[in-house]
């Protein structure tokens, strides 16, 4: 009987990144030959283990482990990149999913059916549009949204996925595979310098945060900045300033995170006052009320500002999504898996968006782990973690899924 | 004896709108078929003055008119415009001061020498170098800043001017134009808002703006927008925003205009804290010491919110330029000229540069007034004044140009 080996997934992920990466890090971008490579490399690690391998609607590969029963424990990741990525984003859950995998399989046939998931196009790197696989399976995608998307060079989604045997139209059918599915577990690196902060390894993840994410743009009046008095401005730019300052602080009074990512300014030359700005913002909470709140509490200083500078303000919505909760038993064992692993735990939310998300926004009790990454740097080819965590998060998730399949059968 | 008539002034201006624009405004753009069409339908006007009339060694053109003594008064403008500009920018000026050389000729031979110049290349939008003309005449220009430049079709300015007669190496040697310059007159419209806002028509101009150009670097960390949270940013924007709204209380604490007319913002995206933020700082202020001053207390504030903000930041000068101070003389001459026309009359620095600037620099004795604009709005076609203010502000320059040949007298 082979016990739990998390150098091995160490180990392969850097095979991984020698035969999918290069000097600018990892091109495992979905739907191109080095993400078939990955894949076909990951099937061959299948070899000799009892599992059935098959590739849904979606381009989700799926690798079943037949349990005593169909109550499904699925374990996700996924194996695609963004172009120049790192060497963990995505795979480490794979990989660390396989392992688990095989340690449950040399124990003989498992209480329940296991599964692991390698979800088609998380990054949306090509086409701009993430959680590709895991939307159609969870049934939120809409084709028609996805139907017109082209990548940089002009070749249309739906002719790339075409060569991987996916059609938009048929794609939502890959749901059936959640059918029998009682939990999902997903670890992941955590992109974020929040247990690097506290010094810790692992983390239990509360849910992914809901999203608010708008175009804001100030019109006031472009005018000569040698000529135009100060008093006599209508300055886009210096109402933008004030709300780009003030959604800090409205993330910190309610506990979440605002970001103002781009700004542009028209006429944009030196010697001219600005006289439109428009700005990005984009704010996440765990609560919906409070996103609510701190979106509400944006506008209304984003009026005031117009208002003090004589410019006028317009929003328009670029994306929402409300807050996902993973399961509470879910959270509570996985906050046991680590503190047995590693003495000490601490729960935080998700800020990016995973896989995991739509898969509890499809109902399955969902629970993810992260582990610390380093400097918080992540779709970089210096995103990296320590190699000692890396084993514990193997080690965490290995513990989780006991866990979850004694959870599973106990409520069966 | 034919009177000043300024009505014809505005009559011409017309008829030169009509000959060299179109429905997007002036095409007068120095060193092209328009600019050439515009300086020659000018030239025919001069037929039946008893003028001499030449072209020096920059391109710009002089039209004298011979008096009793060798001293010359000058008035000056630019018949060039930029692309889709104004009907009044520049060519009211020659236009206005053609009409008092007419008044001035019809009463026999002036005390002094009379000439009227129109600079070359005032305004350059080709090549995106202004003051061509006068700064050549001035000495100030240096002919290796100017070789290289070549327009957005890839034409270089050498060869653009040379179809013109115009040699950068020679361009200089118009400076002997100025050899017996013992006043220049320029009238302009005044493309800021500080007429029309008193409700004036005419202004004397105590000198144009000294000023200080900058490009500031505020470097910090990109990172996730849902992953990081806020007290672990290092957001180049914040510090950024910050110094937007800090300059402008400099300006009003020190009586100049500062201005951020340039953001922009890498990575520029939606889902990133910003990691490096550049913006451009124009200040200008009519007194050397404030201008200083003005910017030190820049420097010191983008410091110290760099050091708030956890970012560093680094300042680049584009340009400078120090205030130059119109004659004081002239100044009177000018402001009693205004009085005698409408009664009453205001003081102003220019915000923008003129020739003007580059003749007083040459250490001619040098003044200008302004006309409102409305709006303040120049460079566009929306440019305009009020026909009523046109009338006073040839009667004015008429006047001031009395006063300035018994000035001239006076003083030899």
């Amino acid at each position: 009987m082979s016990s739990l080996q998390p150098q091995r997934t160490i180990d392969e992920l850097k095979e991984l990144r020698a035969l999918t990466g290069n000097a600018d890090g990892a091109q495992r971008v979905a739907w191109t030959d080095t993400w078939a490579t990955a894949r076909a490399w990951m099937k061959e690690k299948l070899a000799g283990l009892p599992v059935e391998y098959e590739t849904d609607e979606a381009g989700n590969v799926w690798v079943t482990l037949r349990g005593k029963s169909d109550r499904e424990m699925l374990i996700g990741g996924h194996i695609d990149s963004v172009p120049n990525g790192g060497w963990l984003d995505g795979c480490l859950n794979v990989m660390a999913g396989l392992e688990v995998l095989r340690r449950i399989a040399s124990e003989g046939i498992p209480p329940v059916t296991v599964r692991l998931v390698d979800w088609a196009d998380e990054e949306g790197a090509r086409f701009g549009r993430s959680l590709f696989g895991s939307s159609a399976c969870s049934g939120t995608m809409n084709p028609d949204d996805l139907r017109g998307l082209v990548d940089k060079q002009g070749i249309k989604l739906v002719d790339a996925i075409a060569k991987f045997g996916v059609n938009l139209d048929t794609a939502k059918q890959s749901h059936k595979q959640l059918k029998n599915a009682a939990a999902y577990l997903e670890l992941h690196i955590e992109q974020g310098p929040v247990l690097e902060s506290k010094n810790l390894p692992l983390g239990v993840v509360l849910g992914t945060f809901g999203v608010e994410r708008h175009a804001i743009r100030f019109t006031g009046q472009s005018a000569h900045a040698g000529s135009t008095p100060m008093n006599q401005r209508r300055d886009a730019f210096g109402a933008a300033a004030k709300l780009g300052l003030e959604i800090r602080e409205i993330a910190k009074r309610n506990g979440g995170v605002c970001t103002v990512g781009s700004v542009v300014t028209k006429p944009g030359i030196v010697t001219a006052v600005v006289g439109q700005c428009d700005i990005t913002l984009d704010q996440r909470h765990m609560e919906a009320a409070a996103l609510a709140r701190m979106l509400q509490e944006a506008k209304d200083a984003s009026e005031r500002f117009a208002k003090e500078e004589n410019v006028s303000v317009e929003w328009n919505r670029i994306w929402q999504i409300h807050p996902i909760l993973f399961n509470p038993d879910l959270i509570e064992l996985c906050d046991e898996s680590i503190r047995e692993t590693c003495g000490v735990v601490h729960r935080l939310p998700s800020g990016p968006l995973h896989d995991a998300a739509e898969v509890a926004r499809a109902g399955v009790p969902t629970i993810m782990l992260f582990v610390q990454s380093l400097r918080g740097l992540s779709h970089a080819k210096e995103e990296d973690t320590k190699e000692e965590h890396l084993v514990l998060c193997v080690e965490a998730l290995d513990r989780l899924a006991t866990k979850t399949m004694k959870w599973i059968q106990s409520k069966n």
